[in-house]
Formats: C-alpha cells, sequence, structure tokens
C-alpha cells in the first residue's frame, strides 16, 4: 500500500461552502461582512513585484515585532502561520508523541478532530483529560459561541500536564481574552492563538499567529516550513495589524448588530445560546427542524451551517453579516413560518 | 516533557541568508535574477481587496485546470501547494507510515533530511533503497546540478516499490523533464513537483505544485490544510503560469548566463559539474579552499553558498545571475587570485 493506512481511512474536513455567486448572503463561513483596513489595500496596490523573486522573510521579523508589541511581549513569544490551521498542524507535530492524544471541548472546532485523524493519533472530546498532550480550546467557543472565563481557563491549564491552546480565533469579539494569561513571565505550557481571518476581515490572506512560552514557540520554529508565509501576506497583515481602529470599528458594528440579531430571533421564539463571537447558534422554533431551515434558507440564496449529529442538529450557526443582510434572512424566515 | 523528544532532538534546516542589503550581489538562494510576469503585478494593482474577506478557494480550482492544461492532463492529478515545501511536508505525512522511511539522493536538497526528522521517520541517502517508502529525486539535482535521463528515472521507479517524487523545482532550466512520466495513463507511483520560485521569479509568493496518479494526489488533498493557497497567491500564479512566453524568455537568458559564466570559471582553473539548473556546482583551483573563498566573497558583499561536509565541502554553489551580476564575482575572484 502506498499511501498511509491512516490517511486512507481518513474523513477529510469538511470547510464551509463557498459559492461562487456573488448574489448569495453568505452566512456559513464566519467570514467578516466589512472590508479590510484600507491601508492592506495600499500595500498591495504599492507591491513592489521585484520583491517576489526573492524568498520571503523565513521568520516574519516585521510582522512578528508588530504583532509582540500589539501583545505587550518579546518577538520570541510569537510564532505566526499560514492560517491558523497551519499553526494547529505544527503544534499537532510539536506537542504530540506518536503514541499520544489530541484533546478539545465538543463541540468544538470540528477541524480538531480531522487534526488528530492526519497525525494519526486519538482525539478526546471533554473539557479536560489529563491523559491528552495537546488540548484545544476555542474561547468563545464555536459553533456555540460561549464564553469561558480566561480565570477559569487559566486554573484548568494549570492542572492540565500538556500544552493548553486557547485557540482565541473570536477573541476581538468577546469581552475578555487570555492574552495575559500568554504573555505572563511564570507561563510555562499555555498558548493563546489568534487569526486575520475574522475580526480583520482577511480569510482569503491565510495568517494567523500564537503567543506563548518561548520554549514552545521555539519548537514551532523547527518544525515548520522554510518559509511559510509569503511576502504579501506579511506585508499586508503588518498593515492590518497596525490599523488597530479600523478592525475595532468593524468587531463594533457587528457585535451590534449580533445583540439586534439575537433579540430578532428570540422574538420569533428562536432560542439564541449567548454569543460572544460572530455567530450565533440558535434552535428554531418548535417543530421546525434546523436541517429543513437549513435547506429552505439554501433554496432562498442564504447560507448558513448545519452540523447534523445529536450535539449540534437541533441548531443552526448563523454568521453575523451586515444589518442588510440579516434582515434578508429575517425576512425569509418570516415568508416561511408565517406561511 | 511538553515538546515532543523528536522535536526537541532536531536540527532545524538552514534556508541560505536573506541579507536585508540591496548593495548585496546574491547568489546564495537560487533566485531569479528577472522579475516575474507583468501580468502579475497587473493582478496585485487590480486585486479588489473585498475579495480577502472571503477564504480562498480551498481546492485552487482556476489555478488547477491552468496547470493541468499545461501538463496535459486533468485537474484531478494537480496538487499545489504553499510551497513545495508544504507538499513535501505533506508527502511525508501522506506517503510514509510511523515505522517507515525516506530516500533521496546525497547531496542533494539539504531539506529533506529535516523533514524526516520532523517527520519523525528515517532519512537514507543513496540513489534506490526499496526498503523506503518515499523516494524524493531533484532532477536537476541540487547542489549539483545534475541532469538524470527520464529513461532512467523511468527505470528506477517502475522497480521501486513506494512513491518516487520527481523534485523539477529547476526543470525548465534543463534540456528535458519527466512531466510526461507523471501523466502517462498507466503511472501509479511516480509524482514529479514543480515550484513557481525559481523559472517563473516568484519564490516570495510560496507556490508549488505537484502531478501524478489520482489516488495519490487524492491523498494529499485529504491530509493538507483547509485553506493551503491564499486568495493572492492563487490569483497571481495563475497570471505567472499563464504567460509562458515571459517565463521561458528569462530561463533563456539565465541559461545563456550560465554557459558563459561555466566557461569563464573554467578558464580561470575551476572545476565546474555539467549544470542543467538555475546554479553551479564549482571547485575553486587548487589551493584555494571552497569555505576560504565563500568567507572572502562575502566580504565582498558577495552571498554564494556553502555546504560544509565530505560530499560538498570542496565545492561552492553559485547562483546564475545577470551578467553584471556574474562579472562582479568574477572580478573579486581575480582580485583574489591575481593578488
Amino acid at each position: 500500500m502506498r499511501t498511509a493506512a491512516h490517511v486512507l481511512r481518513l474523513e477529510p474536513y469538511t470547510p464551509g461552502e463557498q459559492p461562487a455567486s456573488k448574489r448569495v448572503v453568505k452566512l456559513n463561513t464566519n467570514e467578516n461582512p466589512y472590508p479590510p483596513s484600507p491601508k492592506c489595500a495600499k500595500v498591495m496596490k504599492d507591491f513592489d513585484l521585484d520583491r517576489l523573486r526573492r524568498y520571503p522573510d523565513p521568520v516574519f521579523g516585521a510582522l512578528r515585532a508588530e504583532i509582540a508589541a500589539l501583545a505587550g511581549t518579546t518577538p520570541d513569544r510569537v510564532f505566526v502561520g499560514n492560517g491558523s490551521d497551519e499553526i494547529l498542524s505544527l503544534m499537532a507535530r510539536a506537542f504530540v508523541e506518536d503514541d499520544e492524544s489530541i484533546g478539545s471541548l465538543d463541540p468544538s472546532y470540528s477541524l480538531y478532530k480531522t487534526l488528530a485523524a492526519i497525525r494519526n493519533v486519538k482525539w478526546v472530546g471533554a473539557p479536560i483529560d489529563s491523559n491528552t498532550s495537546l488540548f484545544l480550546w476555542t474561547n468563545p467557543n464555536a459553533p456555540t459561541g460561549e464564553f469561558a472565563d480566561p480565570k477559569q481557563i487559566a486554573a484548568v491549564a494549570r492542572r492540565y500536564p500538556g500544552v493548553t491552546v486557547v485557540d482565541e480565533a473570536y477573541a476581538d469579539f468577546a469581552r475578555d481574552n487570555c492574552m495575559a494569561l500568554a504573555t505572563a513571565p511564570g507561563n510555562r505550557s499555555l498558548i493563546v492563538m489568534r487569526t486575520l481571518s475574522k475580526s480583520y476581515s482577511l480569510a482569503g490572506l491565510r495568517v494567523g499567529y500564537c503567543v506563548g512560552p518561548k520554549d514552545l514557540i521555539e519548537a514551532l520554529y523547527k518544525v515548520k516550513d522554510s518559509y511559510n508565509v509569503d511576502a504579501v501576506a506579511q506585508a499586508v497583515a503588518l498593515a492590518a495589524v497596525k490599523d488597530q481602529r479600523w478592525m475595532r470599528a468593524n468587531v463594533r458594528k457587528v457585535v451590534k448588530t449580533r445583540t439586534a440579531f439575537t433579540k430578532a430571533l428570540a422574538r420569533r421564539g428562536w432560542d439564541v445560546l449567548p454569543s460572544e463571537a460572530n455567530f450565533v447558534f440558535a434552535r428554531p422554533p418548535q417543530g421546525a427542524a434546523a436541517a429543513d431551515v437549513f435547506k429552505y434558507l439554501k433554496s432562498r440564496q442564504i447560507f448558513v451551517r448545519y452540523f447534523p449529529g445529536p450535539l449540534t442538529g437541533d441548531r443552526l450557526r448563523i454568521t453575523i453579516g451586515t444589518d442588510g443582510e440579516m434582515k434578508t434572512l429575517l425576512d425569509a424566515l418570516d415568508d416561511r413560518f408565517k406561511a
């Protein structure tokens, strides 16, 4: 057999659909409805193509320094990846032995399970299992949107014998975050991971980063590809991270829409989990199956996310778009439920 | 221990230096001295930043179709990665079991050994060892520049029980290549890998691709990150691949300079291996140690590559730059050897 046995067995991760049509209302992959900073556009326009002849900075010095300053730490505690996805994959290599396992909450980001399968180790879905050696804690969690207090995470991480990664993809939309835990001088085992895909509106650019203890960050540098972040991505990400004001303004708009949309759904009899992310996880009113509402919305060119299964199959995950997009969705729901 | 034992032991791959100064004559990492196609610059200038809000096409449909057409095959036999480096890393996951090993020529691209160490499997440096399960055959080889006839590779691959990957990073500078072997209907085990870093002048963009049997290509899709090639890289790479004429013109210039430079070195008493790549691997005249010439050139702001060790330590690998850059190097050598 030429393909490794565990790969033949592998059930690949299914990303949310990326419909090509611009007419679709796309609320299925937690993208930001507002554009990235105009400073990013300027970087693209002014980019000297001749720079692409050369290999990029293998350790993304300028970007790393900016992220370190933002996090209030030193560059040797910062790692950058080709999206958080790459960082997760590197962590599975760096912090997990062949006979060990990876843990996460359940439900949580469904990629984690696939990640363990690719790494050919066991995945355990439980709040904390001290037999695992890498614990991936999404906070706010997906698809629920629920927020765990950093104090609670700190207490659990302290007792956990392995590496705790707080995946803060949605933290900019939340009331608090764990960055201070990651940068604390005494921290030995906790890493905070962020992405530019959500709050910075740069899902297409593939840039994520993480901050943690120096020795763990060093291990990631050892196992990464030589030049894992391209020159354009480094430059555009740097411009985005420098423009905090732009990102914060977009986040405020999304949070405002989230509040209004949550109320609007509740008024229509939906059960909406309190969310601190840029999506809500909501159960349709009695008598309506989530899978049916999902299909109905799709027929109206409105894409949301449905995760089958006992823990998630009674709800839909709906990304917060513009006020206009949310109104289109609510109108479609009214058409159906008033009919 | 929190970091995996094999990672703690790991000797990381050392990429060639990337000096920041523009005044340096940089002939150390086989970059193309000529800029990428102006069509790439246009793509960057016209890029609608709002596209970056969205995730990129996870399977790079347009780029894959163009590469398939170029290779004379179908898109389901094409995979694209964040540089060839990522593809190599995915191959080490997809085609190698935990207790198997990876083979390559020796000397060859020094990353292969690191790759095996990261994958925590053995590396074997021998032309063909049927106990390995993945054989990485660089052709033209690096750092030697030597070219193996596709017929010879085909014959060896047929007998080899594992997956043969012909790493054709430098194939555009050579007289022939193995693409026809990769696309042949009867091919079950051979993959050809290419990069846009050298002939297309896009080292900074990080795009590589490979072509091979459908089931092996499928295995790579299963183990890759969800969105491994960003939206800008997909668009710029597509423009580059479509502009074959631009790439071919640059390649012709480099080959012409390679011929002239090879003769110029030979006239000065250097032993130059016949190269079909965009570099030469050359031994200084008797009495001059390669390491010393390397240091001397560096002191003159001319960077070439020196690989210590019994197989490579008596030579320097010199990238073919512009005629002007090669003259600067030759003048520096003349200063030293005539003194």
